[in-house]
């Protein structure tokens, strides 16, 4: 597996439970609800992974593109399907959220 | 169909054509692109307009919210589906997306 | 009471009930977190609102302003300490959030 | 002179008033750079209220743009040089911002 | 005291320096604003560095949260006030706060 | 020249190939207008690249700022013309633009 990926996948499991360990309940709350907005419903599991990415990527967040970019390789998302959802992205964000892109398309053929 | 949708459409419409007749060059090319991610390839129509949708809520753009979800009844997204895409955006965007989708839930539950 | 302020309750409520009744479980929840998130604790609730109104402030939404400038009158924050958070938000936020001060200070004017 | 820009000249004006009445000290010194800051210098009051322009373009701003847009039309910009603004405006910012341009355009084109 | 705290002023110390030594009027008059709008008034310093850390946190700036955070400490801020007030952060910014929030954390528990 | 720069410009070009190797079409449209945009027309070249400085840096972008900065060395923008353009930037966006300026200023003192 790519390494970027493995070293963020550690450092974010090791932050989560810095901040799951001060016990607010609101935060936990939060995290809670995070992890079961993603789950496959009447939307399957890859097109809610999708929907993550295109949001992290317009709203230019490198650690969630990372981690949604992760969840669609375990989705089995093609080469193809994540470029189509990477030109959404970049028409409805702009130009701006090009050096995002660079560093997804590092990671993702980087990450096969 | 719903007025407020139609409305939206021919003033859309009205004012894109104001744009378009101005005649830069960049402009026009970034409009045509604009139209063509969105056709069905890899991903089909339908996911491409939940990825609009979703991508317009978190960035909190009504107007660009009225257009996809206007497409997205067209492409026959189920309600399940809809607040499905909604509850992403709600995470991942967070409770300053809730006025925009107060107005998303009154287009779409007057728009069927 | 100042009457836009009214009219905001009224279509608030309405709307949300809108999104309530779709009975997403997550979206629910998120609610119910937003709710819990503000109630008094380590900080008091007239510090939560402050914190509220700034964020609503330097993102930038006129709804989610007024929502909790309504409530900083319930918690009976006064002319000068609404002018220091709305200083904070406009020195942090830049100029691109005076239209919404603008509108912010009209409500509050008028709404005492 | 466009209606609309006239209403909403008024309207700043006497919303202006209304903050500054209240008399905090560092919304009023901002408030005081914010008008020193588009004085021609080395860069020339046109090319000024063109970077306001585009700057207010890209963070969404109707009001802002409003402002700037008439501010341009005082500074002389023509067609050609509002379009290539606003061509810039649309790549760095994207799809999110057409609406705004929409806006923008119905002015411009109806403020001559 | 943190050696990433401690490294963070230095730097942002000297490139301070650099951008007043340009003695460009308007930008150095908005340093001093911004300065003046921290201190004890109607609000104290302590809900005012809350306010900054809040805003800073939902407008996603690693360099403003730590410089909040860093005043927080000095305001003798609580385990407990700073869980509130990121709990406000991250509900009304969302997940793609989080991020953000793991830094924050990193640096809370590693500041003491 | 400044090695941050160049450093910059070497990495981007070898991730803008990655990106224009997987040979999407909607995508390489894109960057090709992006390209075009910033072409001396009815305002010059260097004009265009101040927009698209302030654009980045209201956007709070390193990357887009970086490349613009690089841009306007090229087309011979002034300190002058250069901190002004800055203080726009920085009484639109507000404080929380300084990290970026910070960072702007150290590449401009070291790129001369």
């Amino acid at each position: 597996m790519n390494k970027k990926i493995m070293d963020f996948r550690q450092r974010r499991e090791k932050l989560n439970q810095i901040i799951l360990d001060r016990d607010n309940v609101n935060i936990k709350r939060f995290f809670a609800i995070d992890t079961a907005t993603y789950r496959g419903g009447a939307l399957n599991a890859k097109t809610k992974e999708l929907l993550g990415l295109v949001a992290s990527t317009v709203l230019r967040c490198d650690d969630c593109i990372t981690y949604h970019l992760d969840r669609c390789i375990e989705e089995k998302v093609s080469d193809d399907e994540f470029d189509e959802a990477m030109a959404i992205a970049l028409i409805v964000g702009g130009s701006i959220t090009i050096p995002h892109l660079r560093r997804a398309y590092e990671l993702w053929t980087g990450g096969k």
